[in-house]
């Protein structure tokens, strides 16, 4: 692509290093903002650059943060006793979208994968484990995605957790709403058979 | 979506405005940023509020510029008299990176569009008339899109071009590169075959 801008083709590709946006795409969104009215693109880029210098990670749970603990951790009206394990933010932000959890969370940074490199180490499964040790937890919830790595991930803490006395649920796998029987895979049908609910459970759950 | 943290909340809003950004690309774009280095957002950062601050408009063609005369009008080795008329930057970007035109431009800053409320006036023809007054431009090429909106704007301004001793053409409608008969509409199909070019034209064509 040939600019006529030297600032233009800047800002173009900064955009382009965004993961999934292209050259043409990156044009697209630079010569929209040019169109904006200039405090809309210094709110942008002051919003970006605030972002980056003033966020923090809870030094409990290790999501984002502004504070030193998050609004989770530091919402007292939260069961403090129940904890969520997940996977990354993106997790934590899809399951309070729910509005059906109301404890708390731990973001492990990552799951075990050997293929690319990821072992237990890089993950926070030491500071779950102190958490666990000194705070008075009841239950775990692995919310964990359902493939290889997040069962490993699973048996790997779970064996961990045995020294405990703390009651440990994964989220149900099964047939997702609005699925049919016929498409689903065999290891997912297999599975909501094997774990069925009583159909009492089922239509109380969520009140 | 509901954050943990109001400084993300605020860069995923900002991103989410951008046209074909959801919240959930807002929200992966924001999370690779917070895993990048701080000098790459500050540039990031940066790149955006020095576009909108100071990019210019070429004063003679319209379009995109660092400078009061953006780099092909003020190129001297282009051919000053080939002038092509297009609807806006992203055409001037996608003539330039064929390698193919070394005239210049007029950016009109859109297309005669009755049903979205654009008319003539609200394009630069006031200052391409001028250009043709006081400049020596000897021939006059319509890069506009094949549509019924580019082919009024063509007629609008050819009308007004006959007061004045220019060549006026238009870039080829046909066959794209790569296209196949069969499923070409029948409008491209017989413009390509009323307006056919002997085959020594074609094989010598871009040399």
């Amino acid at each position: 692509m040939i600019f006529s801008s030297s600032l233009l083709e800047n800002a173009v590709n900064q955009f382009a290093k965004l993961p999934g946006i292209g050259k043409k795409t990156a044009l697209r969104l630079v010569l929209h903002l040019i169109k904006q009215d200039a405090s809309e693109v210094a709110n942008f880029s002051e919003a970006l650059s605030l972002m980056k210098e003033e966020i923090k990670f809870c030094s409990r749970c290790h999501n984002i943060s502004d504070a030193d603990l998050c609004n989770i951790c530091s919402n007292q009206s939260r069961k403090q006793e129940i904890l969520c394990v997940v996977e990354n933010i993106r997790d934590v932000i899809a399951i309070e979208s729910t509005q059906q959890f109301n404890g708390v969370y731990h973001v492990l940074g990552g799951i075990i994968s050997p293929l690319d490199g990821i072992g237990p180490d890089q993950l926070t499964i030491d500071s779950l484990l102190k958490r666990i040790e000194n705070e008075n937890i009841t239950e775990i919830i692995f919310a964990l995605n359902a493939n290889i790595q997040g069962d490993t991930t699973i048996y790997y803490i779970g064996k961990k957790l045995k020294a405990f006395s703390v009651k440990i649920t994964t989220i149900a796998r099964g047939i997702a709403f609005g699925g049919e029987l016929e498409y689903a895979d065999e290891m997912t049908l297999a599975k909501s058979i094997s774990n069925r609910i009583p159909v009492e459970n089922y239509i109380n759950a969520g009140n």
